[in-house]
């Protein structure tokens, strides 16, 4: 252990970091730059700034100037998400045309700005949902304010766009940095109907080929799961169905790819099922058939 | 798909925003501000400074004048907290009358202030709660500056502390900011005594009717929760009470309203109640009567 | 309740908080100043730059000057890590010399420092062991940006190195800060060998005196815990051993300081261990002994 | 003198301050909030973007949506402005109207929002004067980005428009937050044509009732003064009158309210006038009729 | 010329760099840190916070804690000044004892900060000087937000104070950046009496040991200055003397050490003065006798 | 007067401004971005600190790893410089080549970056000029922290280096942004020679096509000029010669392109020069032959 640094003891630990750099050269890390946490974070601010003006963060929107800052911000909303796709699209590889590159992530970027009044109408009928759902709700603003479950679905929604775009490292961040903050893990691959409301929230995670209808309500805890983590089941559906009306309580576990849980079926709390479930069945777990919240 | 934006594809994503906005107006989401999530978290960064300074944020307290530094920062909390208030109680309707309102919310705001001092005693009680109940801890300061168990409670007692005051939308927004933080998700309307202690704590959820004693210890994955989430029963007692010297080990399901934990009973690890447990009793899960951390 | 501030109110509130700060002194908590979690953070913060540059915030590195920015980066992480370890040594009690203090904390500054090349080797191999355990992992990329789990080990590989190091409050408080974010609590003190990998990762926890071999892989909701939580206990090991190998499935529980689960086994998912189990054994939980994700 | 601060010792200056604060509450500094310095400072900031974006501060103007960015900068700009009227007239007298003032603090600042097109204009005239009038001058663009004389007259042409309107403290401070930066003292009453120039400019003083045409030019340390400073004079015209194309070469001091320069006429270097010269004549110095940049 | 730069072309670039700064390390200027010229502008900032709250800076002044504010600043004042003097008087020599520097420090900067309140009350009159002197002022608080002439006086007055108490570096920065903004250069050890009023301002020079009394008027362009700059006279009276109620017209220069404007005396614009002057004498320029503003 | 903003009357200003700016596109201000401003203002702030570390901004610049943040300041300094001059450049016309555009910038910036110790080396040399000439002067540390002499200098040195080198807009706009704080006003193309001193400064004028020797001294006011501004002019030698160790005293006017004065020459205060001035002679003003400061 050397006591304290000297310019030579810095040198040293400089060459090592530099040769640790180049060392995995063959996966880029360095010379490529990818779009940062941080950038992405921005982008997801900017984001939910538009879908619910004066929630997230304060604004100050003058009633008669109104059109002019919320034009502003779907400006600088296109030009960060833009940035970041030209950094996606970019490292996919180093044959590809930075020029067709600058053009795909416009594209892309333009096409989901151009979602974002549809987006907005979806999540408020999440958030109608949520109102419905839980006794303690007061009031529609209060779900978009404060939900854990709300701020899941918002992210995945956008999430999801992206990944259907063939968005490559931004969706999965987006997942992430919404998992950070509710607990929740949803694939930004996962199919999610309407009206979708999840309670609570820690804990539940959601598979890349989950497949969820309308309606559907989930409590903490809850896994849609495979069965298998082979590498060779990539590509394949290795997580549930969950048609309309399903409600899966708090902490059950529904595995597999061709596990079907028919319509307005329940799965009850800490449930364990590897197998599809009938149309308006009411399965329990290791425990009676309780509801809980 | 627009594959650039034109100033008339920008025109047609800005007038679907703002149709989207007037057409939940009757929400009201965009003419009534609300406290945004920003400023409610400023509001507990203020709170925890106060109570505890230094420990959270980097702060100068010079020894002469601490008097002159901790009056402004009881000033700057109140100034705050007023804000929030009056955006708050503004919200409950358009009758209300504004001087009525910044009446209404200077006065919460003000009794807050006055009870901080007795606050920080009470959080010191749950501190030293924790550090006899964890061999891992050392300290106290160890405890206030690390636990998350320990960040959710003196969240909790400041939510709770405005929930009793009537004030709409932020105490639910202060528990749900400690619960992105800490994975530990407490009603603000939940009754707690003294020398409270989560250990862990991720995955944790208190309901809103639950009661708590005192000197009750929690571990994570916990859930004091309800048989039922019927609308119907909004208003009514739902979740469980539990006496005084109660523990709760990991990953126990408590629920019910009429559930009571009677005083010193201990439910292990994984157990699944819908009853009331007698004083002093001990509680297995689906496995031996184990104690885990 | 006061309805408005007076001069005279706000006396009281202050004259009462520094009451309650004076209280405790025996505690120190305002007389000598601990590392603050917004220090503590920003140290963090340092630490991820210097490993994966780019990856977490935007940083600029023309190719011919890098040399230069590296080397920046490394006497700014030494300075703020020399300054909260001086902060952290000096609280261990009044006795202790300043200027030894100082010393001390630049010489541990600097072995840390030391160790970020290497530390960063480690932590790629982490990596590498996420891309092959999880198929839907597209590259190792993907995974240093966005999966969780490898924010937990390389958090718990910093902080694992500063409570080698016997430094107090700080190991803890990386811990905590790595815990809040991802919903997985490790211990600092754990000892956790090469190509590790938790998928989802919500809700683990790793006890104090857990020992993990090489190539392990842990899912989400997994315990490592103890059987009793008696003060006595302190120091002893009192959390269980995992050799080479071992696959531990979501939500299982293993407890117990002398509990071994031998290289190769596999744990089920929900399963609850309190004994050991023999090497390439396959233990089930309540229920089928499925893999799940 | 007191070696260190102790608390007694910080509680008598603080005790002499608040004295000195409330001993000329006759003047109220204290009580009622001017537009400070910084604040006006903003607004002048917020003018010169509009006016010119992209020379002053960076700005980001996508060609597609310039028009909500220029939008969104008139609503702020209308929204810095009103805060800042408002504080200014209620400054008057406490006998004034506060909805009073609110509505005349908008109607005036939307007034000025109204004339900032027309100004850039006349500004942009300025320039093209400027840019026929210096050999050195290369492109209309420098002069705009670089030349303190046309800071100098976009101050003042903001600072006139308001004083004009009867706005109080406000032009003056405009005016003096110019001459900080140019040297060139321009007082907010004195009326200038069009087409203004001042080169060099440090030293110029133009007093309050100056009255200039069209197509003038001046230069550095030029003083437009009074013969008497008598307070009696206050509202008079006390400085003189400078009629089309006159030229005003370096040091030249032109004095008195009845003393006109007839058009065409060009003041030689360090001259002293203080009778009126005819149209087209030629006035030197002390020395020869030269003239000089 | 390179034409772009290489690692090695950069390598050349800090070697030469470094070269030079080690080059001049008889003069120091790396070794021993001196106070900056950012940190000097900070404080003097928060001196101008602290005369007059509200005109230079926005602040937020609640009545009922004004004085926890005032008590703050106070403290913040003295912390910033204390390191700033630690820095100067360090600089004084290698031999100074660290402790008796902080020492010394801490006396001086808390002997200014008790002279903070007196300092304000000298200054309010020199504003109802210049608001008796100018026709064109409108009231005292015009006077303190806008008046170039009152910002130099009372930056001279601070610098001043501590070119009295020996402070090395740190009154010549504070009288250059007031310098800077105004156009005025006041030498921090020129003696300056009660009621002092420059109008306009830009260009006066008032040299190091002028001596000037009560109720005296300055204009703009007017010298105060030495007859020969030879190095021996340092330290000797080199600028002139002028007695109470002095007028200076525009332009003017007086020059010597042994030359004295007597009390009541008025000099003219431009008139060129090395020769004492009789009191209530009235003395012209190359030009009529007149005044001008 | 339009009362209050109304939508229709926000787009009437916005299409009145948008008119604006389109109507003088052959100007293109704003089709083509400049460098503004403040970007150019953060390039001299880089500079500087380079030059004079600790001067002007608070540096931490540890002893072991100085050459590690050295050599990041020249990056960033080459970074920002290139930038600039990339947008400069490109401004010349439409027709220039990107590719080329930017490899001039980077080759320009590079030069600029190599030649920055010699340029240290001679401010060094300008500084202890000052010292030798201004008796009130204590140390070479304090001409650099506060001279607005040394200040205008070193801005002259920066900006002429880029002039040279056929940079437009940018080396004036480092001389605009010294005359702002100086009052100084040196045009980027005049040649100075070694070791020169301006004192006090404020006013002074310092033309185009002017050159000056080695070791000259000039006072405040002083200009050197031109006997005419002719367009025609632009391009010829307009402005005075001055040969080495000449000395210009306050206020002087020295007019026109063949006018020389000779080495040692001494220009008294206020005198007004039109022709050519013997090597050795003392010129005087309207007045007796003084010296004055």
């Amino acid at each position: 252990m050397t006591h304290a640094p000297t310019p030579t003891g810095l040198d040293a630990v400089v060459d090592a970091l530099l040769a640790s750099y180049d060392r995995d050269s063959g996966d880029t890390p360095l010379c490529n730059p990818l779009p940062s946490r941080e950038s992405i974070a921005e982008f997801f601010e900017r984001v939910r700034r538009l879908l619910f003006p004066g929630f997230y963060v304060d604004v100050d929107l003058p009633a008669a100037g109104r059109r002019y800052h919320v034009g502003t911000w779907v400006c600088e909303l296109h030009g960060t998400l833009s940035r970041l796709l030209r950094l996606a699209f970019a490292h996919e590889g180093p044959d590809r045309d930075p020029e067709e590159v600058r053009t795909q992530a416009r594209a892309v970027s333009f096409a989901f700005v151009q979602g974002i009044a549809p987006l907005r109408d979806a999540l408020l009928q999440d958030a109608r949902a949520a109102l419905e759902g839980d006794p303690a709700a007061r009031s529609i603003e209060e779900i978009i304010l404060t939900y854990p479950g709300f701020q899941s679905i918002m992210a995945h929604r956008v999430a999801h766009a992206l990944f259907k775009a063939g968005v490559p490292f931004v969706p999965r961040a987006i997942a992430e940095h919404s998992h950070e903050r509710t607990g929740i893990d949803i694939h930004p691959g996962a199919e999610i109907g309407a009206r979708f409301f999840i309670d609570h929230g820690t804990g539940v995670v959601i598979g890349e080929t989950s497949s969820i209808g309308d309606n559907v309500k989930i409590y903490q805890g809850v896994t849609l799961g495979a069965l298998s983590v082979h590498r060779r089941l990539a590509g394949s559906k290795r997580h549930p169905t969950l048609e309309d009306d399903v409600v899966v309580y708090a902490g059950a576990t529904v595995l597999g790819g061709e596990t079907v849980i028919g319509r307005g079926a329940v799965v009850g709390g800490n449930a364990f099922i590897t197998h599809s479930v009938a149309p308006g069945a009411r399965v329990v777990g290791g425990s009676p058939s309780e509801e809980r919240r």
